[in-house]
């Protein structure tokens, strides 16, 4: 590896992909073996999804785990993972302090950034309902430069995520507040859309015009192509549920077969052995480390003891 | 629901299943998530897995979590199930305080009981490696006892792991084991084989003569029937990590197939559409809740108000 | 021990205090060994004060730290006495769900009842400032009936405390919103004041007529007496901060005279034996319960073992 | 403050702190609060006790608290001082894998270095009983490597604890373990002594000979001055347990006093102010942050915004 690199932070990372020829795809994680699965799949970067980190933990994505239990788990990605983290806020839990004691937080269990977006704590997930309230701007962008003057590492990233066309509002609103957070500090937005297609999120890029890295999650409008998200001008692809998603419909077949047939015969060849879960979790390390820490002063204990050295020698 | 077992505690839920006429199958999870979707495929008993708990937080199967770290994890998992939860204790993290100080809070957070094994703190997973160190009978005696004396409700189950034939022993020794743990108060014996057919487990079973409940985990013995684990005196079957294995084999390929596409097109129809776990977690009952309560005095405020009352009224 | 109290839970062993003849003495404690000291020095029932906790912790009492975390440390209290814990829940943390979460999991490790403020999250402690904001009364209604409707065992306690004179309202708005909590399912009213004299209390008091019971946190307006506060009406006096108080006080004290002395001579008589705090922890029976658990099974072991029995045996 | 300083590792600070021409007093703390009032007193490092974090937690010092609970203290401690803090690691929990991941987490959530210490887990307190068991030389050597060869930044230190006097060996028994665990890695030696005069540990120091720093706690033999101990060639003195002790004396006095008087009238002199408090805890920084950030973007809300734009702007 590359010397230079081995210095660079989580942040500094992050905003080198983010301004890359072509666009970032940054995979939705949700612990720490999701986060060790997509870096071994290649994924430069990850999300550390606030919907699939509440899901897993058996909670509803309207701010009902706590953020000290999500960046728990944040914790668990970023001891897995050499790759950048960006971290879903939500709305930073409260106030701009609440907002910085996250980012200060989140910054010390490794991650490269944090995003947060401009809608009303407890928020709901986007994609339920159509009862998601805006934040006044002015408050929005007090909790950006909070969080923007609390960082340590000058790479530390801060992204802003519009909220406003999900909020049913226009391309021209969200275009303002976008260009807001940006003079507040934010070093790149999240524009967010649940249409199906892609226009919006196109009409909002192109007048855009590159003022800040763009980041999207196509979860809806996913049939564009990576090609045409950077025609668009876009700089990081989020795609931000789906291991949680492949993950419920693995669960669930796994168990309805197993229940129905009193067996796991049926699956077995469909599922990781585990030994290849043992190899992704480095088990031959651990093995290996145990002979070379196990009686590190065996050698020395070999030299005479002293008349009272008793039965521990 | 029938009255009577509305008031059941999850001991004596789990005790009805281990001692019915055919086995129980006991479904290995590793969060809420995964506790709740084992719960609607109709599993009547959970198995909090320590292999699977380490592994999604990230580390290894070798107490490398604290028990601490693994109750946060299983109480997500009895927040999200009403069937009796059964959880890994491992060795019990040290001595006998340690056991009964887990046992204690593990009750707490809503378990039907715990499993506790035979072997030294800290332990490797039982399908790694040959160095499998057994605890002095006497001392791992100790650890039930303190369990057993420590539970609050009387139904509360201890069941007693017996490593013997994973670490070479005989199943006479392995029979002379788990019955000195009978008697130190073991409710059930956790017979543990890694034998690739059912041989040892159905002699030692046989000779076992159902002087306590039977639990097994046939990993490595799959192709047996239930319906075979029933005549061998088995009742409860737990399958200890398919869900585990399903997750990371569907995890693994959606990673890849969505970095090599640049897209999540390909696999959009194999993955559990969004809406479907917005039900899965009841999200609806969070929109009608927030209509019930979002304004409970409202009526009340139409009554008047004293002059003083201001903007917050 | 009365064996009818034995088994009486937490809320109704507050219950029972707040209904009393005479007013019962709540402290204010921070950790779990302050909830010990308390417990030894008699007092009847204990106040899991959020400014005593967050200062603890090193925080500001402006919820810095989040719901999980404080209940983390009410755990702590629970499991060091006998006595029921009333336990500070700020505003609610967010909405009428995370104040139900917070009352659910408060339940859970074992506190008697949970109080409930009316200010707006996140809240600034009622001593600094003059900005407390007030939140709309159905608003505020709404998140005391969640908690009732999600509490388990039906003696558990649901307090409102009503910020209306910390707020420079009048005592009028005062008893209308006492009065709207009650009606909404507050099973009593802690009406707090900073005035330095009882006046304004007294005056709540007369003519709130004992329609459900009252607390009060008498930190300004110490100088009444327990019998004077008994003859106005009130069932419950709070001594919120003083533990802490004493505690700084002490520590300040100690480290300055240590370190400007090079030793700790000169406090050696003043501080706590360190066997008395071993005593008042029960290491005595931990040492015993050692004796008691160390070897359970030695008798037993002493049985003939199969051939094949190894090192362990 | 010099500009040097101010980039100076935790690690790199308590050397300095370790090899300074007189004794450094270390003082003990248990919690955030602490850690900040000993630092205003003005101690230049740190303890993390053991026994102190146990004892607040409401637990026994014999590893009743897991490690992820004590250092969820620990970085409530590194949050509230810009001085070194030295944490107490007990015996590492478990084996050189378990010692080394406490290190790493103990590194990331700031702390100047651990001490580990030779006994067997779970151990007691070594003011407790006399059953003090010693680990093995080699074992514990690799427990100290492996940390060594864990640590991120260059200045991390790992000190030894030798418990051998404790345990009833010999000087020469602890003399030769010191100089194995000093070969294997430690940065410094902690000689741990019961005895109520210096006699032991000077006896030690003078044969140890500066081979590497060397730290005390003189909890039973404080009669020696600070100028006595850096005659002998010690390097570092803990205040291991004083200000838990002042706490404990000063909260039981408290409680007593006023359950007795039912008042706090009596005591009210004595105790910190509130406004002490929140002096020094910066609430008057908190206040201003709030004018600072509450609305930064307000000015900039001033320009025209879109006809599309509601009720949040």
């Amino acid at each position: 590896m590359d010397e230079s690199l081995a210095v660079t932070s989580p942040g500094h990372g992050l905003r080198s992909l983010l301004t890359g020829a072509e666009p970032c795809q940054i995979m939705g994680v949700y612990n720490g073996l999701s986060a060790r699965i997509a870096t071994a799949a290649g994924f430069p970067a990850l999300w550390a999804s606030g919907l699939c980190m509440s899901t897993a933990l058996g909670v509803r994505d309207s701010d009902e785990a706590t953020w000290s239990e999500l960046l728990a788990v944040v914790e668990t990605m970023t001891a897995n993972t050499p790759a950048p983290v960006l971290v879903d806020a939500d709305t930073g839990y409260g106030n701009f302090n609440t907002a910085r004691r996250f980012s200060i937080k989140a910054e010390r269990v490794g991650v490269a950034g944090i995003c947060i977006e401009d809608k009303i704590f407890p928020k709901m997930n986007s994609f339920v309902g159509d009862d998601h309230r805006l934040a006044p701007v002015g408050e929005f962008c007090g909790k950006i430069a909070a969080c923007k003057d609390a960082q340590n590492d000058d790479g530390f990233v801060v992204v802003a995520r519009v909220e406003a066309l999900i909020a049913g509002r226009s391309v021209a609103e969200a275009l303002d507040r976008a260009d807001r957070y940006r003079e507040a500090g934010a070093d790149a937005i999240f524009i967010h859309s649940r249409q199906s297609t892609v226009e919006q999120i196109a009409d909002f890029a192109r007048q855009w015009g590159g003022r800040a890295p763009l980041v999207i999650a196509p979860t809806t409008y996913y049939a564009t192509s990576l090609e045409e998200f950077g025609r668009l001008g876009i700089n990081g692809v989020i795609w931000a549920n789906q291991t949680l998603r492949a993950e419920v419909a693995a669960v669930r077949d796994a168990c309805s077969r197993i229940l129905q047939s009193g067996g796991v015969a049926a699956i077995e060849a469909e599922i990781t052995p585990l030994k290849e879960i043992f190899a992704l979790m480095r088990y031959e390390e651990l093995e290996a480390e145990e002979l070379r820490y196990a009686d590190v002063g065996a050698h020395l204990a070999a030299r005479p003891v002293p008349a009272s050295a008793g039965d521990a020698l």
